[in-house]
């Protein structure tokens, strides 16, 4: 897509901080990153999201995010990982252009997602939701 | 894993409300959910995270949840999809058997996560990270 921001990572059209590439995925630094050694990894070609970016595509998505997880322990010293994604606009995808999030974490960095994360658990009829996706 | 609370889910020990089952992978609603139809993917074998669950099985995990987002979509009108895993008690992975969360996600569901993850940018010297990398 001529517009996109990524796709003009991509193809070299927008200076970025490169950490990986093959045939189809790109992976470079996130430049607002929440941590060291914050990644984002891409398809080349251009998807939006988790319903339009092929099976294939995504599988090799996920391998290259667990590599450069085991890179990111290894030479930053992290303690861990967290894997995020939004698909859509109501899942507050910023970039139109599907990307998965490595946010690198550390023994006391402070993000608190569960914090967060607790402060938004809703009452909701899990078993009448069971039955609509039946 | 005997004292795992998910490796019960699979054998049925411990009741869920189930909404897919192949040979590998596992898939219930999660009981203190964000949204209508908050998700979690398994492995049916025990893997604790990222760092040990094989490049096999975590792509038929990334395809199940790829197949059950486009079936939240369509049975619970989702407007999107949020894709989150923890690896590591320092990213705050609360129970250590692998797990991908699948937030469905809502126009005005008010989650805010974009709120919560902008409050957390830090200041990171990326291109001495991209060094540490190399």
């Amino acid at each position: 897509m001529e517009e996109c921001l990524f796709c003009k990572i991509v193809k070299g059209e927008i200076p970025s901080f490169k950490i990986f590439e093959n045939d189809r995925v790109f992976s470079f630094l996130d430049i607002n990153p929440l941590t060291k050694g914050h990644t984002l990894v891409i398809p080349k070609k251009h998807y939006e999201n988790i319903f339009d970016i092929p099976e294939d595509e995504l599988k090799e998505i996920i391998s290259v995010a667990k590599k450069l997880s085991e890179i990111i322990r290894k030479k930053l010293n992290a303690d861990g990982v967290n894997l995020m994604n939004a698909s859509g606009e109501a899942a507050e995808q910023s970039v139109n252009h599907f990307h998965l999030h490595i946010v690198s974490r550390y023994k006391n960095d402070g993000l608190e997602m569960n914090k967060w994360w607790q402060s938004k658990v809703s009452k909701i009829d899990i078993e009448q939701c069971l039955k609509e996706l039946a």
